[in-house]
């Protein structure tokens, strides 16, 4: 039997959110690779075996895959989250890109999931209704000053901006940095939300304007969303009106 | 038994890609509303009273399930992809924020779905793998004026783009007009993707460059993914490499 590696992600937390196709290619799978925390979510199978590994090893875990999968093991690769956006799908591209030239001919797939961001949203109300984007300030993998660039682009053009990996313990300050730029350019009542932990049973949502936003509000678990200026509050929820045409009609 | 409105997406088409949290909400509801090509993909159930609709209606349908929900009944909105992303849960926001005060007080909630845009990418591979946005070419609901300043913000800042309703028989020409700005801002060699019925049995990627985009390739079903400089071919799939700092390492 040959080979097979799908990436799947298993979306912001709760089993709810999984969708049946990724459920399905973690039943079928034999073999599992992933961050050990995303494992943890799945239930044991047995016979199945388990690669866990810690955050931060992406291409390693990637050519670990794409090595089974050669191999003849059927291979799932585990986000979180969904696993095309800053996840493990990049990752098992780039080490395809980078290594043995017969991975090319692999049987590899990609399972889409539910990424943070909608699931963000959908705590607070309807904040995605119009335009977006979505930015990662981890300046790991690209320097500040691009970050920099995009917030101010995106600011300026009026989107609505969903902040991935807003902080962490190596990375306290630079949401308090990014809050600093976009004021410069969007108004100080901006709706700013934070939210901890979104599709799962701890959610969490904080809504702040842009101009009182702290960033300390935030941390790895938080998904930031800062409003377009049409973004506004009815009853307890955020939501981005669908016009730009003045009153919706 | 006082009333509910929960709005659902049932992704991009294919039951694999409807969330068990979803389904639960579309199993008990008494009453779905929707426009009649997405409720037809639900099976029917004793009992259940469906409200289709027409495209174009959205804040009709909103206040119709509103109301229904102020009446007691547990009523699901359904969209496709997820109902946060240009779908129904603005517009039942925009319904509230104008209707009845009281319905500021009743039980609303938003299931996130699998938005098109991920089920896009993952046809393809990993083009979403880093910064990157979603704009909507339809211009129903805003100038062409805002869409051609987020375009042009979006390709000088380097994200890649997601072009949702790239195209319609009201609006044909659009996209032609959306490539022939970006290809002022971006080099001619950008990966350009088009994919239709993405996450159906039907899905169909094509890849191209932005020199030689045909908007023609686009219809109502498809999305369009533009890349960022970084984005690349290694065998048949098209991924943007997380690492913006040269080889990855």
């Amino acid at each position: 039997m040959s080979g097979s590696l799908v990436v799947v992600g298993t979306g912001p937390g709760k089993a709810g959110l999984i969708t049946p196709a990724t459920a399905e290619v973690l039943a079928h799978a034999t073999d599992l690779v992933g961050y050990g925390p995303y494992l943890d979510r799945i239930p044991c199978r047995i016979g199945q075996r388990r690669h866990a590994s810690d955050n931060g090893v992406e291409l390693e875990r990637a050519r670990l895959a794409l090595s089974l999968a050669a191999a003849g093991r059927q291979v799932a690769v585990v986000s979180g989250g969904d696993p095309g956006v800053f996840a493990m799908a990049a990752a098992v591209f780039e080490a395809v890109d980078a290594g043995d030239p017969s991975w090319r001919d692999l049987d590899i797939r990609v399972e889409p999931g539910v990424t943070a961001m909608l699931a963000a949203a959908a705590e607070a109300g309807a904040p995605l209704g119009g335009d977006f984007c979505a930015i990662s300030l981890s300046d790991n993998l690209k320097t500040w000053s691009t970050i920099e660039r995009r917030l101010t682009a995106a600011a300026e053009a009026d989107f609505v901006i969903a902040l991935y990996n807003p902080a962490s313990k190596a990375r306290p300050h630079q949401l308090g940095q990014a809050f600093d730029l976009l004021r410069g350019v969007k108004p100080k009542e901006t709706p700013v939300l934070f939210v901890r932990a979104a599709g799962t049973a701890e959610a969490c949502v904080v809504v702040t304007s842009l101009g009182a936003a702290d960033p300390s509000c935030a941390d790895m678990r938080t998904l930031v969303i800062v409003g377009a200026s049409t973004t506004r509050q009815v009853g307890r929820w955020i939501y981005t009106p669908r016009s730009e045409r003045g009153a919706a009609s």
